[in-house]
């Protein structure tokens, strides 16, 4: 399996099943001098974390991020930074009734086609347990690029969507609510309507979006490694995502050119932004603004028909602790992967020019 | 300007400005032993060549694909393949009115900010000139693909959307009308539209959809190069575009995993395809489909307000032959950034297990 | 610090200092189905151990590879193979008398230059102790490689030299001696020379040679990844190595083309293998050898002038316990290096042609 | 075939075979803003054009290299550099006769393991005529390096050796003998050699040294990518090499630690370099030096007995025009590889500290 390492700059790699002994990684080229706040780090896994709301899953992960090199009294020595998250809840007997069955919408069946074996234990490597290390990372990457600011939100769960635009909330509402909407009257439906949806031994998705302010002109590297289309592979490289949309969006392709323009002020800001704060795969100062579409999670408390490895029609019911929604957790996960992609294009600027 | 290399094994590498001598790539991976009918690259060619109908761009461009090595015989050999495009349309003063101009909605401003300068004949490396030699190299990665058969189309215009499901189109009728659209009635109100926008001086965004049928198992790479990640970034980085969804997409994001899921059937395909043919990041056999939004052209035949690069108010008005919608033209080109992604991952995959 | 991945398709990834908690690394790329003998890798691990024999450093390390992922049930399952090996040998205080000095001929003063700042404690991550991931990795290698043998041993040992050519050696006496030399009288006057030199508080240099036999003819990628040229680069990035050749190397150049030219047998063999079996970068079926020149360990038990960070002149001199000459266990990292390139040259040539 | 991209930031690609219309390059990453002057590309051309003396190939090739992107009014834009050199030399008759045919020693056989095909007009892609892109590439490169000054020679034409240290030599020598070899005494004694053994109708290897004064400290990236390792493959992806050795080398391998190591002057620089200027695989400042072993041209104007595709024996003997002794236009070529490796670590030692 490729595919497992992420930037061109600030690399991360990382590696683990969600119930084998741990799972871990290595950022590969942070540059030395970054102050490093471990607590920051453990801060962010807090936000990820099962068990953290009455909402999420209530499975027990400590998700303590041990941290075994390249940092060193308290800056990073531009050595890899290596590290590894225990994985507390192996309970692998859990798992042997889904040993030769391919769970619906899940990467059961395709795991097998393509590897021709599996770790059948609670999806293995395609399990968003996976996820962890990259928050772990991403809230290195934040530390390096200081001053931008990378802030996500549930923007939906089902068809319950935020109307406000973002320049109209208050972001500090956020993690007020276990749902992490900064509207307190839509995350109070939010919640009631997951834990309906939950009562059903159902699930639902939703959509999380992403505001990035104070952001430098000049990152992202065109053609084919466009800032957003970076940030594209980074959000849809996030387990059950199935869309992206930067700026006006799908919205944008029923404009017109005359009204979707945006229009300089004399300082080369925007009257307007539809853009989304890139132009031409390039940030240009103003907030780079997206939105990620998560489907509902897989795994439902209900029976549910399927087959197993011998083609065989078998009837299977989840079991364990799954989230009835997934976005409450996304969104450190969405801001993670936006740091990851912003710190390599960081990096990767300050080679631009003489 | 990193960011010009696209692909793993399959590797393009693309140069060029859009009024320099001429543009041009190299396909560094291609396997030896393809036959490579050179027809069927100037087909693909031709379809996104400018001056091709009424509803595009006049400017005239012959867009011959010559190819410098890599093919002999008849088959690639192994070796790179180098091809150059050469610029017909050179005509460099008329682009001398935007030199110090800042374009609204172009790149113009954020090159400038990146990398100190610019060719600011016609958009340089930043103009949609580039996509025709991922054109070239799609066509050549097609033949690479043989079985696996990629098809898009014009699903929207503006507010104009094809209304029906792929499953119930006849693609045969996508060539033959100019939008592209594979419904006749859809086709003919999308052109009547284009034209109309166009004599209003004024452009219309719209959205792509492309379903990728007899696609084997086991294509896609986790984890952050799931196969749908590869083709989101593929398609991100296509000129103007500004979203992209796979499967359900963002609607999937409104349901309950009771009805979102995909069950089995006993020979491992799914009774529903809300996962796109992508479960886990890896094709399962059933066909991938996925939609690109696409925003108006920022050239418009209008005045607009501006900004020169010393930062002073200027007034400007598009010159030139410009496309009062780019979707129809942009079919050819999403096809080939799908088969570039295809060609790669089946490469890869050869790899997957011994 | 970039630099820190290896390989294209069989990648790995090293972290670590030589003080810190633990080393270890990441394989992205195995591909799934290859059988891991653990004991194998530990098997290697023990060859590279310090404290193996009489003539090595005595410092104490288990150098016990914890495999974290990527094998389950015995097998690889494609998933990247993590894994960490801890230092036990943490005394940091041992090296507080270097904190602020250049050692010679180490670097010290490089890595200060370059990062800013560095973990001083025994080298950081400059440390050879970084070999033992390579070593565990290349361990891995060899499985997948399965009937490719390869065999390195102790050539020279300062001016004492092996004087037979490898066809005439057998390769069983290798490990029977702690130097590696695979002629037992030589490998006696080599052993009794090294014990002298550490007597002198001194160090020495040496030659490892390597073999490799069973290899299919087609492995390596012109033009830049020709076989020869990465296996020199994973040489030359093992600590302490000046040089490599292969085949006819250096002496090589002395030679005419009409005694150089290896002329075929007609089932494609040659009668001479002055090529040493890659030609155009690609193997081909006859034995590869190379030779790897290593210059003495930096560190002497001898007192030594030298410079602090603040530019002044201090006097120092090696403590602790370092090895009086690298090559006896630089063997297995030559061999686990060459395994690492093959491996990784062995997936590319799946995909060479259709 | 992959591997024919070199480098991590500053990357360039070559494609093109000896006897197809044309062969390039693209360097993806050369930072906007640097002056390019085109007459120096072409002067670093002519020293390694055929027909520039008596003593090498009288083909003809005009060498003339013609860009195509990537620098605008002068200088870099950012964008890729593009650029092509045709084939004067184009005639494929004269290869009829080894269609079929493996010559000994070179690539045929080999390439038509690996690819099943090849193009057997004089070498295709395994020819050393891709090396012209390499030595346009690497003038490009020199020119963003500025101030490092990067002198390749000869140093030994077969057992002709130059015996005296780089630092002894008058480097303004070099380029006034058609050998490149900076000690007009030794040069005729070469020249006159390789007359004799050209009128053999053979040809004979040899030694090129270089030498890169001026360099700061700081590039390059341990630990995969030591300053070395990369200075080792670039120079081992040269057609013929088959040794390399850098500082002290081979011979520093039969040395003690006491008497090899390089003790600091207060300033940093060090009073002896065995360590060729870098230590732990960055540059310290001092100078870098290396050598180069080439092997005899393996097509040589003798019968030699060979076999053909269908394994049947048969005779051949070399035609056209070849060079007798490849080490005087391999100069240009190592400098240029020498070029493009120090061009990547600049640029990526930009990122390594904040």
């Amino acid at each position: 399996m490729a595919g497992n390492i992420f930037g061109t700059l600030f690399r991360l790699t990382t590696f683990g099943e969600s119930h084998g002994e741990a799972i871990g990684g290595v950022i590969d080229g942070c540059p030395a001098g970054v102050e490093i706040d471990l607590e920051e780090i453990q801060k962010e896994m807090a936000r990820r974390k099962p068990g953290q709301s009455s909402i999420v899953t209530q499975r027990k992960e400590s998700d303590t991020v041990k941290i075994l090199s390249g940092i060193f009294e308290g800056r990073t020595t531009g050595t890899p930074i290596g590290f590894v998250i225990e994985n507390d809840n192996q309970k692998s007997k859990d798992y042997s009734h889904i040993k030769d069955v391919y769970r619906p919408s899940h990467a059961d069946y395709t795991y097998d086609q393509k590897y021709g074996n599996r770790d059948y234990r609670g999806g293995g490597r395609s399990s968003a347990r996976e996820t962890a290390c990259r928050v772990a990372a991403g809230a290195i990457a934040k530390q390096l690029l200081k001053d931008i600011k990378i802030t996500a939100f549930t923007s939906a769960v089902g068809k319950l969507k935020l109307e406000k635009k973002y320049s109209e909330l208050d972001f500090n509402e956020i993690e007020k609510n276990a749902v992490r909407c900064p509207d307190g009257a839509t995350a109070e439906k939010m919640e009631t309507y997951i834990k309906e949806i939950r009562s059903q031994g159902d699930t639902v998705g939703g959509v999380v979006e992403c505001v990035i302010t104070n952001v430098p002109a000049g990152l992202g590297e065109p053609v084919f490694d466009k800032l957003h289309a970076k940030l594209g592979q980074a959000m849809l490289s996030i387990n059950a995502v199935k869309g992206f949309e930067y700026g006006s969006g799908f919205e944008g392709a029923e404009k017109k050119g005359s009204e979707h323009n945006d229009l300089f002020n004399e300082d080369g800001s925007t009257r307007t932004n539809y853009s989304g704060g890139i132009q031409g795969g390039i940030s240009n100062g103003m907030d780079i603004y997206f939105k990620v579409a998560f489907k509902p999670v897989a795994t439902i408390m209900q029976k549910q028909d399927t087959i197993n490895s011998g083609g065989e029609k078998v009837e299977m019911q989840g079991k364990g602790r799954h989230d009835p929604c997934v976005v409450p957790r996304a969104v450190p996960i969405v801001e993670a992967m936006a740091a990851l992609v912003l710190a390599d294009f960081y990096l990767l600027n300050k080679t631009s020019k003489i």
